[in-house]
């Protein structure tokens, strides 16, 4: 039997939210249903809402950075029980039978279903229900509003650090832009042991990245003299700006055998001069989120190390000002609904 | 007291090589001097002799896939003994002391003295010196004739199959380009135990891949149906070729987490799109050549799993004839010259 559930939807290209009511499935054996307390607000929502990536069924109910309570657990699930903290990331579903799934990488699952999709009502709303396997558990240390924003923007950058062995301490590694995605990159790189580098277009931002982030040091893209000077001193970079960009001068700050990692996604194709690559045996790679056994060692990496996204809270009726601030670059460095204490199915 | 030698030289730039007298350093304490009985023809040596790169300095001396017998060694040299078959590739020496030289990776110190360069005549001569460090040894199983395009032609395959982890057995491994890397690249993937595929522009290519090289299958290139049904096959391609091509077809080949691997230097950049990288997690990377350590290691494979390149000896004579066949493509796979034979002082 489907559950009545409420929220806030686009309902066509304006991108501009208001409330919406609809049906959430029933909760089956092996599922977890959660009520929603906060919701995180990732530049992914805003580019849906509008569908400016054209796979958008309206009405959409954004949302896939979702923390809450368990209310209820099907009678086949095995971890988690009623009143227990939990969160849902950017895939509720795959195939869970292919080569990817068989691995725990259910993000790269070419059937993956995404949280806030034609078929699954994302974390703007009331409730959330979801298989087990796509549910993690959030630990007491973290507080449940701003461990929300770690189930996209955390695990974003996370998993490429892990995964390119960009995760040794004393390893120098640059984060390139300061957003929601770049300050988690921060502050798990620092997590990690590594020496960072912030890289970014505005100077306003240089001590904030030194002062509150922790970065120990700071360059600007358009400052070729800088940068010269710190040709070949980084063992990796983060690059999580989805802005057209050259990165050439990226490539230069890398040592022989340095990384150059995409988390962003500029929608113009990369122009990369070969030399560099066979000269340094340097790469450049892409990485898409998590699959969930890694996002919930990343959540408990977080609580472990006191690693907890900056948020600023905002109750549900503000989230149309929170897109428009967020398309400024407005926000540090995070927006996080206040779902549990603002959402009333009379807004 | 320096050493009377000859070869042939480049003395301009329309690159055409003759007879050349010069002069070779002493033979220091840890320096191995040795005879050269044969030496690969590599197509850097054709740009080099042109001047393509506009980093020559004539008369030059190409040569840096030179194998020979030791005829002196230094009085602190360890590894070597007059009478021991031996070989030089592209570096003959480098800085020694900076991070990739404390790694064994020479070939990517930034100070490295190429072999064949304005302070070092190369291998299309009667004899060679270098030191210890950046002589290998040629195991007995190896023919000396077919072990010399193995200095350049097979590390600049093996170095990037092991370093990118495309060295187990089962894997789907792409080769782009059938010359003197491309069919090097081949013999080493099979014998690492993978599937390989060869991808090539020539379909008159295919008997010969798959009958005499043993590759496991066959792509032309410009086949966009067969190339759409390889959609997500691939572990990782090795793309030896040289002339400008689109790589989107190629990273379209690899499986999620593939990886694209250039060895080939085309002069114009990349065009690489942001989203395959994303959400296949796949990586483009860069090789080139490999440090002595590996080069050694290499050698030592290729004599243990009979992987032997596939070469046409000629006469030192023949070697402007050799290049412009070399233009064209006409050589399977590596011409090496018959120096101990043919290379006479009065020649």
């Amino acid at each position: 039997m489907a559950n009545k559930a409420f929220g806030w939807a686009a309902k066509d290209t304006s991108g501009v939210l208001s409330p919406f009511s609809f049906s959430r499935r029933e909760t089956n054996d092996k599922d977890v249903a959660f009520k929603v307390l906060y919701c995180g607000i990732c530049h992914t929502d805003l580019h849906m809402a509008k569908n400016e990536w054209g796979m958008t069924s309206y009405p959409l109910v954004p949302g896939h950075e979702i923390v809450g309570i368990v209310t209820k657990v099907g009678s086949k699930v095995e971890k988690f029980k009623v009143g227990d903290k939990v969160g849902v990331g950017f895939v509720v579903d795959s195939c869970r039978a292919c080569e990817n799934c068989e691995k725990n990488l259910e993000n790269y699952c070419p059937k993956y279903t995404p949280t806030s999709g034609a078929t699954s009502p994302g974390g703007y709303s009331d409730s959330m229900v979801a298989d087990e396997r796509f549910v993690v558990r959030i630990p007491d240390e973290l507080p449940l509003d701003s461990a929300a924003p770690l189930l996209c923007a955390g695990i974003t950058v996370y998993s490429p650090l892990r995964y390119y062995g960009l995760d040794k301490p004393g390893l120098k590694i640059g984060v390139v832009g300061l957003g929601g995605l770049g300050h988690m990159a921060v502050k798990f790189a620092k997590a990690f042991g590594a020496n960072v580098t912030v890289i970014s277009t505005s100077p306003s931002k240089e001590k904030e990245a030194l002062e509150h982030l922790g970065a120990d040091s700071f360059l600007i893209s358009r400052d070729h003299e800088k940068l010269q000077a710190a040709t070949g001193t980084l063992d990796g970079i983060i690059d999580t700006v989805s802005a057209n960009h050259p990165v050439v001068p990226l490539i230069g700050l890398l040592k022989s055998h340095g990384k150059l990692i995409m988390v962003g996604a500029p929608d113009k194709p990369l122009e990369i001069p070969i030399f560099p690559l066979l000269l340094g045996r340097k790469l450049v790679g892409g990485s898409a989120i998590g699959g969930l056994k890694e996002t919930q060692e990343m959540v408990d990496f977080a609580a472990k190390h006191n690693v907890k996204p900056d948020v600023e809270i905002v109750p549900v009726d503000y989230v149309n000002s929170a897109f428009e601030r967020l398309l400024k670059g407005d926000v540090k460095y995070r927006f996080v609904i206040d779902i549990g204490n603002t959402l009333k199915p009379s807004s």
